[in-house]
């Protein structure tokens, strides 16, 4: 059934040609002489209009022409009178594909976004969450197109692991074992020996750390694949099934990781508004009108790269000059969202690359800092912290706050052990992770990049439910 | 820390100047005059040599430079006067970055795959697993081009799901609740109202009916994303864990599809053969001394069509021949590895596209053929089988066996009822995939390309555990 994709016909000159398209009807205004069909295929946002004399079509047939129903028509390419339309298709003859009810969910205009939630299944005929998915996509082909460019490996850590990254938020537990005849030991304590892997499994939270074993052997990977967090969270920003990209690179010190954030993120954005013009309007036009303005503001300058330290004393100095935050944030204190928002929003006025954490707030297998005697640190270009610090790199986004969150990673097998002891971490699960310090370690360093995060960023919507095609949230597994 | 990665250094030809390589040592050949170091940084199978006068080194410093060690080594580019190596790097000052001990695992040449396995963390430092990976890596750039190029949207389906996609193979239970602690209902029924999405939910084992839904709203989408089956199926050919290619496309029909498939996967390989060259001959020479002539030979024909009756028509023709089979290929049978090589590697010599399979052992999902008076049906191009059929486009390949499982969709809502109620289906999970039929149904179609499959056949692997890092396999979460 050959048909022209509605993109290439929007973008075609061969006016006078036959043409067949097929799609799904956005709207059917009729009258006693002509019949305008607005159609759609999903190959972009703007509808191809189909002109039908309804003389030379069943006028039975021409009923069942309503919002949602799919057609396939054919006709002749022509140049289009109205405005803001290069071409139409003269219809010479319309065939329906599908009849639409009166209850497609789709009907009306205008719908609440927790409307939409509700029919995610259908939703994405819609011209919103088109063209977020059309950018998801955009985001990442540049992605994958942006490592492979800089010899990076795509490298698929596994999902089902034994092992609990850093304790980060709750697992989600896997098993295949029978739940109304559980094995359990002596003392009452179920035993996984029967389990499918002969053990306790979750559903991983990071693959940084199988990660770091691929990079220590093809030198540059990336990881781009789902990731699970547990938590109940019923929040605009929490998914419990979210895609992550996490690169992991041997011999990168602190300033080329922090070159690297940057050059990659830029690389996303500029992508997106070379790429998805069409739908980046609509979004800006329908959804957040300095949408595009803050894509180019991200792309204009180069970004801030401030040690914690220094960002600590700007907030103090803020506060003290009347500013009011809702949490504190004294030197050792996590940085809140309206503490990085205040730094890159009102204070720098663009992206900021946050260095030189407090250990006490970071993970494990974070750089240190070398230690001064009175029990301070020395970090980025020589600034003293009054703490022990760790070589975190995180990218701050307007509006969004943290983007990017990365670190050059310990590689002294002393400096790394001395920290899992410290914080009496269980190594029974680490050993595969602590022989890469064994057997020839190299410096290293990566970052972590929650994909949705990204889309949000790129799309003006507000909440990151409406950038994934099917949103897992608890008490929601839907489609 | 500026470096230069190997594979750039092999391919520059600026003699004279300064560069500085890191690296893991593989070989280390000391005499009285000279120091041979053979580096490599994972960017390419081949080694950089970096000749060191031991005279101008430290010789403890010397002594470590050990198999699996990591050291950064700063001299000057030149010509090298060894056969089979552009260039080599004269020494001016080496760096121990890390020490490797005696106990490192991938010290000795020639471990079996198995001891590999069990060392997957340090295997991926090998020769072997490093051109698996890097080609793994081109299979996946292969695929997000083509489909990109194509106008097909990656589109991500969830992997924890309520629904049972098509009952294939045993599920793994995802779950938050307190196994100690089970609330049960009065009949002694595990009840999930607590459970973290208020229902029992399971790890999928396919994307494709999500994948339909983005088909038939983007026109066409493709997901990439890794797939589940709790088979205890401890085989060279099964993982628990894996990752699959779902592309589906709305106003596709049969003919087309085949020309998609086929397209699709010359286009995998074409890749392979075009960027892989290095590692695709290592592979060739270490592995299977027969991969990159199979390689070849699948680009070089059309492949043949064939409708499964036709196919069982021939195989019952050989076994009249005195062909020995080890299952049955009567009309009605699914076929068996042998029946598909067979045909493929015997019979045609060249891949294979096999339509029109009987109904009985295909997903209810396929568009039925039309049925004749007499219970048969009519098929591609007319073909008649003496049951029913249904359109599914499996391709068969050497070695492989079928390797692609595609089939055009049931688009009529009356038709994909009637099988689902013929099938006693559970429809509880369902209503949101027959809505695509209520609205706007439209005819389309897709396949599913297990990943790793892939991968063998483009490697000459044996084993499925050896085609990716780190295998999820019964018994076995490791890493």
């Amino acid at each position: 059934m050959k048909r022209t994709k509605i993109i290439d016909i929007l973008q075609s000159k061969d006016y006078g040609t036959e043409v067949t398209v097929c799609g799904w009807v956005r709207t059917h205004r009729s009258s006693k002489a002509v019949d305008f069909i607005a159609l759609n295929d999903g190959s972009t946002i703007k509808n191809v209009q189909v002109v039908v004399d309804p003389e030379k079509v069943d006028a039975e047939l021409l009923k069942q022409v309503t919002t949602g129903a799919c057609v396939k028509a054919t006709g002749i390419l022509v140049e289009s009178p109205a405005q803001g339309q290069a071409s139409e298709v003269q219809c010479q003859s319309l065939e329906l594909l599908g009849a639409c009810g009166a209850d497609y969910p789709m009907q009306k205009k205008g719908q609440t976004f927790e409307y939409m939630r509700q029919h995610a299944h259908m939703r994405l005929r819609t011209n919103t969450f088109g063209a977020v998915m059309r950018i998801r996509h955009n985001m990442a082909m540049a992605i994958h197109t942006y490592f492979h460019e800089h010899g990076f490996y795509y490298f698929h850590t596994p999902l089902i692991t034994a092992s609990d990254c850093e304790g980060a938020g709750n697992m989600f537990q896997v098993t295949t074992k029978n739940l109304y005849d559980l094995k359990k030991d002596e003392q009452g304590k179920i035993i996984y020996d029967d389990d499918f892997f002969g053990e306790q499994t979750s559903l991983t939270v990071s693959g940084q750390l199988e990660g770091e074993l691929g990079a220590t052997a093809l030198g540059a990977i990336y990881t781009f694949g789902p990731t699970f967090r547990a938590e109940n969270s019923n929040t605009p920003r929490h998914l419990a099934e979210f895609w992550m990209i996490e690169p992991e690179i041997a011999f990168l010190d602190q300033e080329e990781l922090m070159d690297l954030e940057e050059d990659f993120i830029k690389y996303c954005v500029r992508w997106a508004l070379d790429n998805c013009k069409d739908d980046l309007e609509f979004l800006n036009k329908m959804i957040d009108k300095t949408l595009i303005e803050r894509l180019e503001g991200v792309l204009k300058d180069s970004f801030v790269r401030l040690p914690y330290t220094e960002g600590i004393n700007i907030l103090q100095e803020a506060i003290k000059n009347g500013k009011k935050f809702e949490f504190p944030c004294n030197w050792g204190d996590d940085l809140a969202s309206e503490h990085e928002r205040y730094l890159v929003e009102e204070h720098f006025k663009k992206p900021v690359i946050m260095t030189d954490y407090p250990r006490a707030f970071k993970s494990f297998y974070m750089k240190q800092n070398q230690d001064t005697a009175d029990g301070g640190s020395v970090g980025y270009k020589g600034a003293v912290a009054p703490g022990p610090t760790m070589q975190g790199t995180d990218v701050l986004f307007p509006q969004i706050g943290e983007i990017i969150g990365g670190s050059v990673r310990e590689e002294s097998y002393e400096k790394l052990m001395g920290e899992i002891e410290r914080r009496q971490m269980d190594q029974t699960h680490l050993w595969w992770y602590i022989d890469t310090r064994r057997f020839g370690t190299c410096p290293h360093a990566g970052f972590g990049l929650g994909f949705e995060r990204l889309i949000l960023f790129v799309t003006g919507m507000q909440n990151i439910r409406d950038v994934i095609p099917f949103p897992r949230t608890p008490k929601s597994a839907e489609f």
